[in-house]
């Protein structure tokens, strides 16, 4: 038997190699300086005291750590994880218990990504999505044979008028949105238009799955409220461990009215029955003992420092008719070259001088878009290689 | 907005609450003797040398096991399952490196049944099951719109006449088997059988899923090859290290056909990029360091005396017209009554007289049957308790 594509389904046959795979393996040559990546700084990982934070967790809650686990999630662990939202806007005056009972555990951000999508998505059916957006949640929602319809985008997000237009117009199944530090451009949706975005889903009875895996991640400016905190009932809305703790352990979370919440459990008993307990206890130990906020303070200054250093260099060097994104924080800018640049090319040309980054189109779901864009990321380089990696790329231009 | 109705898909609404479930919570009462669980004993997880494990796998692999990984699983874990799959027949006389790329790590068992499922089912598509099965991968196929097809089974597992049988007059899109240590059912496809089940399979060109979370729980008797051993081309085989090492890290793992297993991959990667890097990583250093198989001893011994005082009280205290099964290994023995008997009502009588188990009819994809059935599961127990379950138990009949 060599040939199964009577058994393979349509959906999943239609699914490219991710073209950012590709680029990454490349940049991983160490010769290379990579402002392609998306990776945590490991220096922000507490590699030191794990062990200790293993022990910790192991006289805390014992060997219940090692057996299987409610689906929902690690008790202990969600009750850790309230305090961090509360100075989001969520749970304000909510008891402790109740709150805990609202956040459930996923394996990863993308876990509850998919139990989203899993709940919600049928072939044919219609996601909303900034215009470029995420491909990972691309990936998620084409694997539910989902089909895509773009918000444009200006340097404050989403224009909220668009989206009204789109949701007036077409039968929209989700919206997906990563307001805050997005993911490649950077750019953050203001609190007047998140105040728009809620007026227009509540009037419209739209859903949206807020993806917001940044929030901590900001290095100047004042935190905005998620788009949940103003349509609580409109909102499925997830974060993630992944920046401020370790990717590695695979832990993000959601918070979904009560009948989705339910929902996304129920399916994801079929998925991975629970997210991994024993990373679910570290962490618990982790944030209860105080030592995620202090390594937050380290992290957060290590990578205000790196994002200056690159918007300085792009600044300095880059054309004129070059604009970029200027975040507030997350790990990522967003470069648009005048009408007719070529990224493409010019990642072929970056590469033969030891640089790397990834060219916009695959960030577009209409892949004749973004031929003019590309995304630097910058949290895992040395100051000096920043400045190094833009002035080649500049001198390219 | 409270109504979701429009957006919440059709295949998932009709997911009903685990039966299960409930009677696990029921049977949780401290009070109550539980036949009823599935779970491994605590004493037999390495909870006393866990973060000297961590510690080791710091040591040994650095901070790359709290970095992002690749979605095909931790290399250094991949490798060191090669030489527990070569004891099961895998991978004799091939290169430790190619046998170990061909190894892929999930998030648990049931990651790898849910990407195998997402790979090849679409809604209507035909899932030939043991009849009965377990039901966590009932759960999952359901979740992608799949319809089912019950294979009789006797003691010695799955018939082949009847499999093939159903392949002739059915599109089977899958066929789904547990064939050593069935849960529920204890039973053991014998190994005549699997070598007519690989006939069959390559005869009509179908696809097994081989789920064998047990293989190494076997107390008397000799191993039985895989399925997939005798037919590769024809099976994704699915293990687990929730039985032998923790279920809460889950980890489970596979092997697939390329095409399929680059499939599953694809799809992984939309469902949780990767399972956690540090569990694979100190279930690397639990396996290098030989303390798994050492463990392995102990917790065989440990679970040969209780099945062996299970089947023991069963043979003394059950009436005659009851059968029930005499597994080797497993978690699992499975009792059915004659005709007319009812396990929904002796267990509720159960649960008056403090004890508990799992009627049968869930584990049927077809709900009329299994009335007169029923699972008992020892590994949690101590020996008293199986005595004196059994004997309230039999006390009701």
């Amino acid at each position: 038997m060599s040939d199964y594509s009577q058994h393979i389904v349509s959906r999943i046959k239609n699914t490219d190699k991710s073209a950012i795979r590709e680029i990454l393996k490349v940049a991983q040559n160490p010769e290379i300086i990579s402002l392609a990546g998306g990776l945590p700084a490991p220096e922000t990982f507490p590699t030191k005291i794990l062990s200790s934070l293993c022990q910790e967790a192991i006289d805390s809650y014992g060997d219940i750590i090692l057996q299987y686990g409610i689906t929902e999630g690690f008790l202990p662990f969600r009750r850790a994880l309230v305090p961090l939202l509360q100075k989001r806007g969520f749970f304000v005056d909510t008891d402790l218990e109740i709150a805990a009972d609202n956040v459930c555990i996923s394996s990863g951000a993308q876990g509850a990504i998919d139990a989203a999508a899993k709940v919600l998505l049928d072939e044919g059916d219609i996601v909303a999505v900034e215009s470029p957006t995420y491909l990972g949640s691309i990936k998620t929602f084409k694997s539910y044979g989902a089909d895509f319809i773009s918000i444009p985008m200006d340097d404050h997000g989403i224009i909220p008028q668009e989206l009204e237009n789109i949701l007036k117009n077409h039968k929209v199944k989700v919206i997906y949105l990563i307001p805050t530090f997005q993911n490649p451009t950077g750019r953050t949706l203001s609190l007047k238009r998140r105040k728009e975005v809620a007026k227009i889903v509540k009037k419209y009875q739209a859903l949206i799955i807020e993806d917001d895996p940044y929030f901590e991640l900001r290095y100047t400016g004042e935190n905005i409220v998620p788009i949940k905190t103003l349509a609580p009932e409109n909102v499925i809305y997830i974060g993630s461990l992944s920046k401020v703790f370790s990717p590695g352990v695979r832990l993000g979370y959601y918070i979904a009215p009560a009948i989705l919440a339910d929902l996304m459990t129920s399916v994801r008993q079929g998925v991975d029955v629970h997210a991994n307990s024993l990373s679910q206890a570290i962490a618990a130990r982790y944030i209860i003992s105080g030592k995620l906020e202090k390594q937050l303070k380290k992290t957060l200054k290590l990578y205000r420092s790196k994002l200056a250093v690159l918007l300085g260099s792009l600044d300095e060097h880059f054309p004129k008719n070059f604009h970029h994104s200027k975040p507030e924080g997350g790990m990522f800018v967003w470069v648009e070259g005048p009408e007719g640049f070529d990224s493409k090319k010019l990642y072929l040309d970056a590469i033969q001088k030891k640089v790397a980054f990834v060219p916009g189109t695959p960030f577009f779901t209409d892949a004749s878009q973004g031929l003019n864009t590309f995304r630097l990321n910058f949290t895992t380089l040395t100051e000096e290689k920043i400045k190094l990696g833009i002035s080649r790329i500049a001198e390219l231009l």
